[in-house]
């Protein structure tokens, strides 16, 4: 951490940030440029704040060096993670697609979609069973009924399911009924959740916050392991910006600098991201061009009918023919 | 509702739309143009899921007429809200400052910043006791002991209390001893949170997510309003922009659009928005100049020891100098 | 165009719109729905102004239905465009890569890097002569002499070239020198420039602003194209938003968009979108996996002393390795 | 300027890094972290290219201290500016009030818009004679006839004028008759026509582009002062962001920011900011709370029948009390 001191200062006044460093054992070293003055600062400053340091008049702005996760950086884990989870695999080079249905909707759909999307390749069965939804005049899901649906559709498929926890709540039923518990974008930075839903010890599906950055994205995920699980999987699924042609960016250059500054496994997931199912199968192909570990994907079997999202839903031909196109993809840059 | 139809479809295809809307008791009414055909959709709209209809072959877009909220839009309560919250008033041309630390501290730390904010003119006093931090290992509030402190704050001072919840685990906690329960920007679409505080009845500051429009902001209030609760204050704190030289981007068009849309009052904060002390004042000023209901701003009595925050809060005297001014400026646009 | 009108409006305040429309040939439909009144508008509605309707006070909000642009439409050019440059193809089916050196340097440099690129198959070669720079104290390229070592790069590599115009008053130089005259980012929307480069009939390149919507840059390549060129590529190459890790964030669902919207080829820089050298490679292969009609990428024989964005350069033997890469990617997707 | 060294480097990789910046007269010092290696760099490093030092394997990242605008900043000029332009004066406590229609139409449009708004109180007569328009096919402006009437509105009223120059092609007739040469948002970053229109030596109005961050357009300041031109003043005319209730997001925040920054006068674009008239007059006022140094305003005698913009223009009326609520806040605040 750098502390680069406005012009002018005296030593009088920084003295007050000498004493309150020292005795958080990190050592100052002066730097003194030709018209600025600053202060490298050395030791575990993870625990220092940012906050209180810029309160001192005498300075100007703060730079931080050092990442500030640990559990999910690079630094202290260099190799890619592999999760075997239920008998499937993901990350370190195990490519893995998580499809079905935006919602859980009854017995008839879930079955046929999980077997559909089973004989295409999919590794994992997705379905939400309560739902996030902008009006609370919306349908939000089947809750619990919905668990016990893609329970069902498990033990009719062996796919292990991936599926939303909303809130506290209903922990204990995450916990024992689901593969993979994901928190959902407008959860990123709950920080109450992130952490309970750690501590249950599951894998994690993150997704990225709307407007979250890839480092806050981290420091999610970093809550998580800190809480206890050390299987969390980031998934990019689009960032609000001006461009109103498709829902939301995808940013799939999120792929090459995580890559980089962590070992957790990234998916994408275009079809929140988009908003249509047409862009679906171009922007699932390019993620996998970019390096992604896997792909999640809305897969109904009757989209003009579904409860919710079907503008942004495949069908099973669809999501048929992407998986091969995937494949060829996944080879060519081998 | 107004559906725009792909160019050249025929009355087959627009088919199974006719029967879907019928079976919903909504009025169909063609609009044939020269280049493009439409249907206009009459009756009550808000249960028609736009997914759904958007997975029809024939459908290019789709066109909403009517808000999506309705308890908390003007259609149906034309008048401005103003609420009565233990003897302070706001809303309807109350004004109202809640003013306090980032963080309660310590019994000292909260008595004087709550003596010398009501000293200036302050209506509320805010402090939190549950802190969203974006890292696991920062401060994260002294959770129970903060509530406790701040109801002795209260008793000492007379000022009601706003503090941020953000798990529903204390939601008994602050029904019993909070004037006010603040819902953060990371949690204005932790919809089982909204529910759950909603159905408290208690007032409720609602702060604007950081990359929420405002129309969303509208629907998270109109889920605690669903909920119960039908004294929701809207907040804008910034949003997410490229710009740097700022923490957040003030959106103060905020509080004239909202005026048109909502009854629910408004209030600024622009400590959290702009993330630098030196910004507050004149932000505060402008946000009263723009027509706000009330501010809430971040006061410390020393805010270089601040456990949180510190570089954005403003000390008594700044306080009291930006009250004084506020004054004038409210006095000024009547 | 649809007139969506304010609540409880009577038709003395509907007399004055209908009065100035009629005068434009415009036929008006009347839409009445329970809660709201609206007004179709059929016939030529580009020549109406939205501000002047706007302004009547009865107006709540407009909405058009038609595209705006009809050149760069595919209403009246359903199939691809493919130009044939100087003996090479782009567009329809036919992939191209742009490549070379962010500024021309020297004679040695742009040889040695057009001699590269041709080697390893790129089609164009690029180089800017004129460069746009933040800071009027940083390089700003060679200028004419930039111009004249292209040229003579062409001579000796047969390589047509892609180069920047920044003013009008290098028209005619372009017009005799350059292959593809290219608008830079930050003259997407210099519309006297659009004009005049449309004017000379020769191919554009031209590449979306930073924040300009899809819609935003068809109308650019509208204005090209009304001014005469009829041969307009398009390129994204990164769109602003709040993330930091990446220069820009490249928006590669542009490519699938735009296909839908306009019959123009699509190429992508993702040397300019991210910033990075090591990001390059896996967003080319990502854009050419997401359909893309070719790539713009930026290769330097010796990175570090380049006088100009370095940073993003990649060297020749990286550049021989994408498009063997980019081959695969082009036959997996087939 | 600070050099970041990725971990583990040794003391030859850094070796051609010393070698470079040696021959720049750059003085380094070692900074030697427990975790990481920087090098800080003195001297003046305006002339180091980030890019070229970026190239250097071992380096991860770069941090500038030093602003890189000279001739805007406050460090060489610490006092505000106040200029003197045809009698009129703006900044160091100055304040002018710019107003006019967005398009100059007719005699009778502009000469009556000129009496009014000089009748209320306006210093500048604003209006359009260039119009930069999304589409070729819309209304762009009367040109040089235009100019005629604003120099023929001049003279009846003794208002300086101000309007927007979009082409080099123009630039005499600007010098001739135009008392400050306005460059739009688009223009921001079209460093040539900067230049160009510094090297005149008029007062220029800048305003900023939609997606230029505060820095950006003190740079393009820089481009016109290091031209020729001393007196610019700069407007924020709002930033796009995902908000679509207005136009763009006013950034009021800019006023106090750039006052910290620059000494140069900051005015307020309230009406292209919002898009909206019924915005303008809290939006105005609000920007003159923040401490603006003056408004540029959108009047119209008859908003319906505007060319352009109308939506957003207010009437003589409107403004009229507009600038008696203007006048009270600014002395509410002194």
């Amino acid at each position: 951490m750098i502390l680069i001191l406005k012009s002018g200062v005296d030593e009088a006044e920084i003295e007050p940030i000498r004493r309150l460093l020292t005795g958080q054992n990190i050592i100052m070293q002066d730097i003194v440029g030709e018209t600025t003055r600053m202060i490298g600062l050395a030791g575990d400053t993870s625990s220092i704040s940012e906050d209180a340091v810029m309160c001192f008049p005498c300075v100007e702005r703060i730079m931080r060096i050092q990442e500030p996760y640990k559990l999910a950086g690079r630094k202290f884990h260099p190799a890619d993670s592999m999760y075997e989870i239920s008998g499937r695999r993901i990350g370190a080079g195990e490519f893995a697609v998580i499809a079905g249905p935006c919602s859980v909707e009854s017995e008839e759909q879930i079955l046929s979609v999980a077997r559909d999307v089973k004989a295409s390749g999919a590794s994992f069965l997705r379905g939400g069973a309560f739902k996030p939804r902008t009006s609370p005049y919306a349908f939000r899901g089947l809750g619990l009924d919905g668990l016990e649906l893609l329970r069902l559709a498990r033990q009719k498929t062996g796919l292990p399911i991936v599926t939303e926890i909303m809130s506290q709540e209903y922990l204990d039923a995450f916990a024992e009924h689901v593969d993979v518990i994901q928190i959902g974008a407008r959860n990123m930075q709950n920080f109450a959740l992130l952490q309970q839903v750690g501590s249950i010890g599951k894998p994690v599906l993150l997704k990225r916050g709307l407007s979250s950055t890839l480092e806050e994205l981290l420091m999610a995920a970093e809550y998580i392991m800190a809480g206890g699980s050390q299987e969390v999987i980031l998934c990019e699924r689009g960032i609000r910006t001006f461009e109103t042609a498709t829902r939301n960016t995808l940013d799939l250059s999120a792929i090459p600098v995580l890559r980089q500054r962590t070992h957790l496994p990234v998916v994408i997931d275009p079809s929140h991201a988009t908003g249509y199912w047409h862009l679906v199968e171009p922007m699932a192909l390019a993620a996998v061009a970019a390096g992604a570990d896997g792909l999640i994907i809305e897969v109904h079997n009757h989209p003009e009918a579904a409860l919710c999202d079907g503008a942004q839903s495949i069908t099973p031909q669809v999501f048929h023919r992407l998986m091969r196109k995937a494949d060829a993809v996944r080879a060519a840059i081998r």
